[in-house]
């Protein structure tokens, strides 16, 4: 059981500003989040994107905002349980929660934070039938960790970003690399477009355009997949792994069953106070949540994070009263001994 | 008559992002200060000093985060009214405001957005009995513009890094600079103390603790200052200019005085909508609002300057709809011509 004092579900940037927050109230923070690396949204739909409106930056990356919150947030030591989905919630006697993942992991808080914001990022899985015996066994919808690859056969499917650029990345690790596509174009950056080119005129990768994988063949991994290209009798590729990335789309999914109150496929909440749900010790903060006037905005997240942070403060201590220190004064305690502050002035006369 | 759509008094870090997010909406606004730069808080009294807490940047130094949010809105053509109090403010017929300064400048707008922190700044005065005959007259609380003291002679009073750092500063300029200060003891940066220090060993700069200025001679213009140090008889000093800098501090002030509801020296705001103050019309963010669970905090400004540009664009615009466009996907439109967007995906095919 992993215990935490603020349990979050989503490590988007809300989420992920929320263990700032809850650091200098000295909570400690531990998130949850279906996808296997941190940043929501960003990077898992736009990393290489400039976003304009984050104040005082005119234009920052959207992989880059989400390094610069994993390195503000450091010093306060957030937990992970990448990769796993948030399905259940089970309010204890004394008034804390239990949430467990679809793979079983449960963690245990206090509070819960929802900032799942649009939902848990499922991948869309090709209408292959007998794809679902074959998930974990070579069939793979998300890359976790590219080592799983090396020196292997790697057939990869899907026509945009995500595709393109594993294909490139894989060349350097897996011993062959193909990829297939339903049309000859495909929708992605200029540059990851012309690497692919690149590559498969060196011969460092296959290309079979326009065709589509209809089937998967092995027993208790996958050998090999069914390729159906046009004007062309179907054939077997031998592959020990088919990656399908038809990116993922988030999907409130089970959250949706705990008993919150739900408008328009997100959860209400109190923003007159402090962002809380109908039940108290659950706040939904970021783009999951919605109150009059709500904007789904990366801004109004870390705003919404960080009034939270104080309610969920006085919930954990009620005897504790609270005096807010500026960070420039007060400085940044970090649950890892680090100190951060400003330079004293110093007191000393002129002679 | 300065014209504008949203007129924001107070150019603190809240009010300077106000205005990127109304140009989003393609709304223009003036911002009226009664500093004589833009950073409010920020560049008035800790401009040197790092803050931990704006997302996204593990440290940004005031100073800078003003320097940045000046950078993000400059396609927004802001406008400045500066060094300049907003004093009266008069609703008209048609339901728009004229907001007066306490040196005349009048401006008109549909919509007034109070940004005005923990007030104007206004000086810190030493009690020298003919000293507000001299104002403007050669004694001077805040340096506007150096170059007044070009090749003049001038006299700085304080202890703090306002005067330590003028003094530094203004050796360059001025034909002799004195430091009068009632301790021999300063109170700053450290490179600031040694630095005056230096400038004192090598005769720049004329150096007279513990004393006091007690008194003004001079007819139309500053002539001169009569100085009481410690176990010594009272002396006069030529000069040309008297600059006390014992501090600004600020004040509600006139603001007070508009109808609106106050608080806790603050106004009070419905923050489940819009951060609309109890005259509709007149919004108030940032540090300046209050309302259950305010936290003082630059990010809350930011985000209650987002949701209080919606509601604005509405009164100005009853019967547009406006359709919120992420920046990432639809770019920043300058009214200077200018505009910023992401690179955009390309559909090509690989042969
Ligand atoms: C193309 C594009 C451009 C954008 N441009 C801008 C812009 O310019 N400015 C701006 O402010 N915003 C922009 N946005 C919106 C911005 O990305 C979101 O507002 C932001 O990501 C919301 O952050 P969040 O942390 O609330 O949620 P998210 O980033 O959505 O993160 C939520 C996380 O929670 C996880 N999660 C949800 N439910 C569960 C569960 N049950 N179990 C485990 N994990 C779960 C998800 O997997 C996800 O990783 C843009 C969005 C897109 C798609
Ligand atoms: C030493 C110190 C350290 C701090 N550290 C932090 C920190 O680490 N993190 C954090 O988030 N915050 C910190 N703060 C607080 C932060 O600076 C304020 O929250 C922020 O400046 C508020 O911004 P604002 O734009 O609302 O108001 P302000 O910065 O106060 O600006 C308001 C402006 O309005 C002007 N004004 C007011 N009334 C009038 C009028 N009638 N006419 C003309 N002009 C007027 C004033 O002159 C002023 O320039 C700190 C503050 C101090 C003093």
């Amino acid at each position: 059981m992993i215990k935490t004092d603020i349990l979050i579900i989503g490590a988007g940037p809300t989420g992920l500003f929320t263990v700032f927050e809850a650091g200098l109230l000295k909570l400690r923070c531990h998130l949850i989040d279906a996808l296997p690396q941190q940043g929501g949204q960003c990077s898992e739909i736009y990393p290489k994107k400039p976003i304009y409106d984050i104040p005082a930056y005119p234009e920052i990356l959207a992989g880059d905002l989400t390094d610069k919150l994993m390195e503000q947030i450091k010093q306060f030591e957030p937990g992970f349980t990448l990769g796993e989905r948030a399905d259940t919630i089970d309010k204890q006697e004394d008034g804390t929660f239990i949430v467990t993942t679809n793979k079983g992991t449960k963690h245990h808080a206090p509070v819960v934070a929802i900032a799942g914001g649009l939902g848990s990022f499922e991948p869309r899985k090709p209408p292959i039938p007998n794809i679902a015996d074959f998930e974990d066994k070579g069939v793979e919808y998300i890359i976790r960790d590219p080592e799983l690859y090396r020196d292997k056969k790697v057939v990869i499917s899907g026509g945009g970003d995500s595709a393109l650029d594993w294909s490139i990345f894989l060349t350097d690790v897996a011993s062959s690399v193909t990829l297939i596509h339903r049309r000859n174009e495909f929708r992605g950056a200029l540059d990851s477009v012309d690497k692919v080119q690149e590559l498969k005129d060196e011969g460092k990768l296959t290309l079979i355009t326009p065709a589509e994988v209809k089937g998967i063949v092995g027993g208790d991994k996958v050998t090999g997949v069914e390729v159906h290209k046009k004007d062309e009798e179907p054939f077997i590729i031998e592959t020990d792994h088919f990656i399908p990335l038809f990116g993922l789309s988030p999907k409130l999914g089970p959250i949706a069953d705990w008993g919150l109150e739900i408008e328009k496929n997100a959860i209400k909440v109190n923003n007159a106070l402090d962002y809380q749900t109908n039940i108290p010790g659950i706040y939904a903060i970021g783009d999951v949540n919605t109150y009059p006037g709500k904007l789904k905005l990366i801004l109004c997240g870390f705003h919404e994070a960080t009034l939270m942070c104080q309610s969920a403060f006085q919930r954990i201590f009620p005897d504790k009263k609270y005096v807010m220190k500026y960070t420039t004064v007060g400085g940044v305690d970090g649950f890892d001994g680090t100190r951060k502050e400003a330079p004293k002035a110093v007191i000393k006369s002129i002679n």
